[in-house]
């Protein structure tokens, strides 16, 4: 009050510390069941709450944030990598888990049961759900019935939420920023549901410009051409690796997967030796930059590339360790 | 003592307090293998902690009790509802499980391990035993094993007596008492160990009443009804279930299960769709009276039947969970 | 110091109490991957530990020791046994435990995703993993990419470390000393991992002496001989189980597999019947002998044996707890 100058700063600290992402504040969502829910501003928010969660230690008293929680794994399609990760992160913060990893048995043909009655009897018995789903839209109805938070883990060709935003807190943690990033996404684009979530968050920021890079049979859908277009983000399809990976900020690597191919083994085999990161990509590509991978990797990233800092995709693996223990943490108790 | 008339009253809470469910006493019951090994005054302490058992928050002290302690849970087959809510169970309790889906693993042809050994090594890892077994009089081996409690979580064509503790626990609770009760049990009556359980269990109260509502290939077999007339519990069956329905407490459903039909699926979609609960039968049901069903279900409840207040079978799921952490206290620290 | 008898005395408690083995000082070994490993200071410096866990009771601070802690127990082919053990060892010390008890799918076919992939992923959730692998040197090359502990649980046909150190810590639980001992090998020892490995371990002990009893199809090979032999141990085949059962300490009596014999059960049946120990064999053992058996047992030891005091073999499963506690503590917070 003595300095004009500062009045407006300390209006801004105020209206900050009453913000709706401050401390004991509820979290804005009950359910994360895709990516289309996170605006900038909360991305911004969650990924702070994440970067706290990497300071949590063995013995500090954040690893007992969740104590007396109960979190049930409704998989009913393994996925161990998901399934480890959610675990962990919710151990890390003092609560317990309930694990499901062949949850189709519930609602077995012979049995019929409905996954709306599985959900009511599995709230029952815990605080949160975290369901992964053949079905496209099986989170959305179970979120529907429950009267607790649903963390969707991936519902089949639809949504996996949680692997966008571990994606995009990953490219901030590595490149320092979210405005004006190059991102280059390679491989299978058509089915990919990685690249696709990817690409709707990555339109949350300004002056983004997305190169698509991938054989023909496997080319990024109109779908969310038009999407990016309409948000006046630029995207660019590209055939050379090379000339893209030099310019970009981040080199978004994907698995061709096999099983789209059914019996034409000759496409999917011309088609996953096409645009391979190697140590020649890594040659070309800028010191800042680096090669993401939503894994596991066959051989569309070569080993070599594993020991050079730029190779970001076990860090982004473990990143998905602090983006789900931050928005258990926040479903669970709130900001 | 100044008082003539508190004496006898003084007199009483004495006995109670040095009775054998009082605070600090043994559990009578070394193990849960069947039913029958509840009697009336027994099912009524064992009721008495479950209501306890309710009260228990994330952060109450009582939330501790079986720190320390270690369940395994045996399943020789799958059932993942009543895993879970054993597992449940003993976490919202502060204790720790071991699970084994897939037991037979340890008894698999291959191999040949008898149950007895299987047991003797888990016991040496654990505190107590839940198992489930495809064999009917497994859990009675084990326990015979066993130098810790083991807990009978459904033996084939035996018996599942904490489904049966529940579903009385659930009666009480709906209802406020259980003498004196009338229950319809629906369905399956030759099949389900559910409803048979129950039977033999309803016999322990005053002036109950139950009605047999079944398809004629499924009725309810000789040796309940033989039983319950020994132990004068008045019983009938009928083919009406509206009428039925208009005079009981209760309507207990169950499921037609198509395994028991083999090839006569015509037998079978006869049978599963004469008695249906909807909102027809809701209506002639009296406004205190509850629908319960062991679950999971199929349409023998309607989906419409759900958001009356009436339609008890989510609440009857979730007092498994009370009832399990009743019985894993009493056999692990006693009353 | 008022004493000279007792200076000796003292310097040789100071320079234990500096030893490599004294409280507070990092465990030697970073990874557990094989029998050959341990030598004899180590072994016994492990057993001083195990004996400590065997006292560690549910209240007791030590219960505590690895709170905060996860390990993974990543599990390439079922062994419900083992896994449990270890995961019993880890709760009973306060530690967390993430179970993959279908690790094959991380690395299926249709994915392809290498061991060392994995690894990176699952070292990112937990900080220590204890891996069954199908194949043999599995183990060696996780731990060659981990930087958190791994614990081999048994590579295919490869190696069992903590199973040949239970076996070695049960025989002086058992019989008071390992220098000195008779041990009789009985069973299939051309395919046993389990004794092959006891041979390894033995031959780290002075006079010791062992016999190998078994059908000529699964005859000790000539390796462990050599190596005896070179060590200057003892050892001998016998075809008489009453005799050798007559002199030695150990019994140890094993499994002969039926997956060894393909199509020929002919071979099988008569190798299996050869030597069971029952309770003729019991009658000629010294009353201070025991028997042992790596389990799960058939009939190749009667069930009439297991009311002896000497049949050691469900002691020797318990006996797996304690040295895995020993282990994870040792591997997770040092001597």
């Amino acid at each position: 009050s003595q300095n004009n100058g500062t009045v407006s700063c300390r209006a801004l600290e105020v209206d900050k510390s009453s913000s709706s992402y401050s401390v004991g504040k509820k979290f804005q969502v009950t359910d994360v069941i895709e990516a289309q829910q996170f605006d900038r501003d909360l991305l911004g928010a969650i990924f702070d709450v994440a970067r706290e969660m990497e300071k949590i230690e063995k013995k500090s008293p954040g690893s007992q944030i969740l104590k007396g929680y109960l979190m049930a794994t409704l998989f009913y399609e393994p996925s161990t990598r998901t399934r480890l990760s959610f675990e962990s992160a919710m151990r890390r913060l003092g609560g317990e888990v309930l694990t499901t990893e062949n949850a189709r048995e519930f609602s077995s043909a012979a049995k019929g049961e409905t996954l709306e009655d599985t959900i009511r009897t599995v709230e029952g018995y815990s605080d949160i759900i975290v369901m992964r789903h053949f079905e496209s839209g099986a989170a959305k109805r179970a979120a529907a019935t429950a009267g607790i938070p649903v963390i969707n883990a991936g519902d089949g060709p639809g949504q996996h939420p949680t692997q966008a935003l571990l994606d995009v807190y990953t490219i901030e943690r590595e490149i320092g920023k979210l405005d004006g990033i190059k991102v280059a996404l390679v491989g299978d684009l058509a089915n990919g549901r990685t690249v696709r979530s990817l690409a709707y968050l990555l339109a949350r920021y300004n002056d983004v410009k997305i190169y698509f890079v991938s054989p023909d049979v496997v080319k990024m859908k109109n779908d969310i051409k038009d999407y990016l277009t309409s948000r006046n983000i630029q995207w660019e399809e590209s055939a050379d690796l090379m000339e893209v990976a030099s310019k970009c900020d981040v080199v978004y690597q994907t698995r061709i997967q096999r099983e789209r191919f059914g019996e034409r083994i000759d496409l999917y085999e011309e088609a996953r030796g096409k645009y391979i990161v190697d140590s020649r990509v890594l040659e070309v590509m800028q010191t800042h930059a680096v090669v993401m991978h939503p894994l596991p990797r066959l051989d569309e990233i070569t080993v070599d590339v594993d020991g050079d800092s730029r190779a970001a995709y076990f860090r982004q693996a473990k990143n998905g360790l602090y983006i789900r223990m931050a928005l258990l943490k926040l479903l669970l108790v709130g900001w």
